[in-house]
């Protein structure tokens, strides 16, 4: 049986590792705090798929008491990411696997890095749509599932791995649907034509979702941004599915008003994922050559609203 | 002897027009509110030049008291404009002069057909930072003057008239220099430098000049600002002076923090002066084939921000 740990058991980890525990899996949690109250009280999952509490669940206030497991879920901020990288290969066996749930670009190399061949990275996308509610509570409100692609350096497309089928075996023990993806940098591209715009706008604007495609202004700001990460992905051997961004612009003015992750960040003073989200991927556009002037302002405004809140 | 009417007699026109009548000429003042006060406790200037309180002055809450004027001083919001043109006929007598001293490009056309060749019309900028501290109190602290030009259709370059020079010869009579230029668009397109960047940065960023000037990812947007003005200039046939931009990064570094007049109609929640500081000087300039992506950014998150203003 696959072992896993969990760092950064917040919406994301928190949830995904509760439900591969549900499903039989052998998890161990690292809490930055609240762990006392998560194993007293148990992880109280609040989902569309059915409402759990996970009880007995085997948590961790230090990397240190964590055991030596197969696969470690980083699902943390990748602002964190310096700080967790050099941690892992403590917790990795051998020929392990880490599986990052991350939004954006270019985290995966810090943590190839880190295992020094020892071990595989795997990259994973959320759909998701959860939020930590409670000490001990995550409430999952998306019906999408996770996409996982295997990293090689500088991005080369890696097919499917034997780790990728393993966790996506566990995962099938859940209700949680797993895709499998040859191209890890394709997906993320095809993640950042939304998390751009939206993200980046929703801390500009101090905007909703809704307030941003009810205004014709904003709309053309990220039907901008979009031709531009289009442009980007091309640029970088990545042609994004025709239609996509009409999906993406459809889909996101039917949803309900919807406060981004960077917003959530921002409304609470915390680091923006200003490089992951933006700054990775306009450098990686530039540097194929690619004009994306309305994403580079984007960028140096979210730039300066970051330092404000990182030097608070 | 010339007659004025000052129509917005706030932080600008207060100021000129109360410097004017301390020197001397015959000027009558339209109050929006507190023209009672006014009236009883005086115009109340504190300035670098000296203060002063103008007492005794003629002072108007309806247009239809006014007296038929030489020169009309129209110094409101530029987003009051459609409001007050069609009005300036009935006080200005056939020959006579509007001077519009406001900020940003466009305002001009308007005027000039209310008046329908009845009159001329003179930009003015204002160099003189200044404040409404009081009901009936302005306060300057800059230490420029005033520029004026003629109007001419599609700002053709209009050179030096004798009301330019009538205007300038009663301000003669007080502290305030005044620059007589021949072309109008050139005037604007060099305050515009100023003002495009430094007023839309500091409502998108919700920051002082000095915060501006002391990020460099925000001074490199103010930079890529000012090279767009310059090229949409050089485009509409008018070379802004070589090393003016680098001048003006320079004293607004130097200068004290200091809330642009966006910036502070924003905090007060009134309509932002987008079209003219942004909208227009982006549609000339974009009118002449200048790439202009990093004010058309700008100018759309303001637009948002604007909307989000005048619909509450």
């Amino acid at each position: 049986m696959t072992t896993y740990a969990v760092i950064g058991a917040g919406a994301v980890g928190g949830f995904y590792g509760a439900k591969l525990a549900q499903g039989g899996s052998d998890v161990h949690f690292l809490f930055r705090d609240h762990a006392h109250h998560v194993r007293t009280s148990g992880l109280d999952v609040r989902s569309v798929d059915g409402d759990f509490v996970l009880e007995d669940l085997s948590t961790h206030e230090e990397w240190s008491t964590l055991p030596e497991v197969d696969v470690v879920i980083v699902a943390v901020k990748s602002t964190a990411n310096e700080d967790v990288a050099p941690r892992i290969p403590a917790i990795l066996r051998p020929g392990g696997a880490v599986l990052l749930i991350q939004n954006g670009l270019g985290s995966e190399p810090l943590f190839a890095e880190a295992l020094d061949g020892q071990g595989e990275v795997i990259g994973g996308l959320a759909f998701i749509n959860s939020e930590r509610t409670g000490r001990n509570q995550v409430t999952h409100m998306g019906n999408g599932g996770l996409t996982i692609a295997s990293y090689l350096p500088d991005y080369v497309a890696a097919g499917i791995t034997d780790w990728m089928r393993a966790i996506a075996a566990d995962f099938e023990m859940t209700s949680v649907p797993v895709q499998l993806q040859e191209d890890l940098v394709l997906a993320r591209w095809m993640k950042l034509l939304w998390n751009i715009p939206y993200n980046g706008l929703s801390v500009l604007l101090q905007a909703s979702t809704a307030e941003i495609m009810n205004d014709p202004q904003s709309t053309e700001l990220v039907e901008a941004i979009m031709a531009e990460v289009i442009a980007a992905a091309a640029s970088d051997g990545r042609e994004l599915p025709a239609g996509l961004a009409e999906l993406m612009l459809d889909a996101t003015r039917k949803m309900k008003p919807y406060a981004t992750s960077m917003k959530v960040d921002f409304d609470k003073n915390r680091p923006l994922e200003v490089e992951a989200i933006v700054g990775e991927p306009l450098r990686r556009g530039q540097g194929h050559g690619t004009p994306m002037p309305v994403i580079e302002t984007l960028y140096r405004a979210l730039c300066f609203t970051n330092a404000r809140i990182t030097s608070s």
